[in-house]
């Protein structure tokens, strides 16, 4: 029977919440950690949420998240630029270790110049997560988002660009529901060790019936999720497990109970 | 500007149209080659289907589909292999060079227990193509079938099974839509190399709507075809290229105007 501490939950997760009713109900459940997406941020000023999260005793594990490196202008790629450093001055304020970033892609650009201003975008933001102390977690995407939301698929991309930009300040979060397919996840976990600074949970339906919201609770869908734990622990991993569901169907079920299965399911399959 | 001769197209392209219609539509049109799928055999004798494609002058290039080696059970497993062998009779009774496989995944069983049973269901069929003269070609499916459709999902695992079976009766259908993604798609096709025994080609829409039946015409999209067709030519293909598109934008439409378009855009796109 695992314990909860080191369970954290993102706030889109239980997206009808607010950060106040999330951070009072998470504390209330014993559940210290949380995945805080930037949208939870509006409407206070930094150092409220701050204090906000201490007051619970909660610990705001990663920022949700940068990227979206690509544009067709420079104006547009510097301006996503702009908005990372800002990112990592919030992660900082609120105490967050990293910064995930979701890479970005345009379909009106090739796949490779997607990637490649991708590379150009996280090379550009290193000085400055330096200079704040917060790292930037690189969340492969599965492929069937490779168009519109990342063209960074796999880990073993991840681990071909921190080969080339340092592990210093560039590290992986290594999500489940995007990597569980891949058939070379066990070597390409090998070979990224403790490059892998966040691992999130949820499960993969069938049939998956929407694109986005359709993720399910751990347990629910295929995914073997206690074995990539095992995999991403024996690479050296020991951080926050962040439970990350996009899901309609559970959004529109009362929360508390749902929050309450889902640290029935964390104790059951992670 | 680019001639008919290397286009097919899949029967189930135009799934409004029955085997007689397609032949007599596609012949008109200058079309040479068809991917028959099985179900468009159903209703009169391997012999009159292989009599009609024959007066038209249209070759099946491909007979789709064998595969979904995956089951529970041994039983299961052996009424798969049955099946198979009846797709190679039937491959080789219409005069069809290869079977496509779409080799299938169970969601309640692991994926390496999926990934055990696809290589010892194809191991298990090669006698028998074989002894028909009918190749196997291993169709990676995209990564968002890896739960219930194919647990083969990139070029590369296509390129370890036939490391391991060999490459006489065991080859690959490239299709562009569940490949276009892959980071190492370049250096796996040229490892491929002959082993490509067709490519299929459409393209990836954004906004995708449906996992199964919302891709589009090639140019319609933005996946990089002409490239991808330059990579298993340079690799050594030569074959038919194979329009296979599942749409239900496209099948409520005049199939005849549909038709048209796809000729239109085989000459601007592939």
């Amino acid at each position: 029977m695992e314990n909860l501490e080191r369970l954290a939950i993102h706030t889109m997760t239980t997206k009808p919440w607010d950060l106040p009713t999330a951070v009072k109900k998470y504390s209330q459940a014993g559940v210290g950690g949380l995945g805080l997406w930037r949208q939870w941020l509006e409407g206070r000023t930094l150092e409220t949420s701050k204090a906000l999260l201490d007051d619970h005793g909660i610990k705001a594990v990663s920022l949700v998240r940068g990227g979206f490196f690509p544009g067709l202008t420079p104006a547009e790629r510097s301006a996503s630029l702009d908005d990372n450093r800002r990112a990592l001055d919030e992660a900082a304020a609120i105490g967050a270790p990293q910064l995930v970033l979701v890479c970005g892609a345009r379909p009106d650009q090739s796949l490779s110049e997607n990637r490649r201003q991708i590379m150009e975008g996280i090379a550009a933001c290193i000085d400055h997560a330096a200079s704040v102390g917060v790292k930037l977690s690189i969340e492969p995407l599965h492929p069937m988002y490779a168009d519109c939301r990342s063209a960074v698929n796999t880990i073993g991309q991840c681990n071909d660009i921190i080969d080339q930009l340092g592990d210093a300040w560039v590290g992986i979060a290594a999500d489940v529901y995007h990597i569980w397919w891949d058939p070379n996840l066990e070597q390409e976990i090998r070979r990224a060790g403790k490059r892998i600074l966040g691992f999130h949970v949820c499960d993969w339906l069938t049939p998956t019936q929407d694109f986005l919201n359709d993720r399910g609770l751990m347990g629910e869908g295929c995914i073997d999720i206690r074995g990539i734990r095992q995999e991403v622990e024996a690479a050296g991993f020991c951080g926050w497990i962040e439970v990350e569901i996009f899901s309609s169907r559970h959004w529109d079920r009362d929360q508390d109970a749902f929050l309450s299965d889902i640290i029935t399911a964390y104790k059951s399959h992670v």
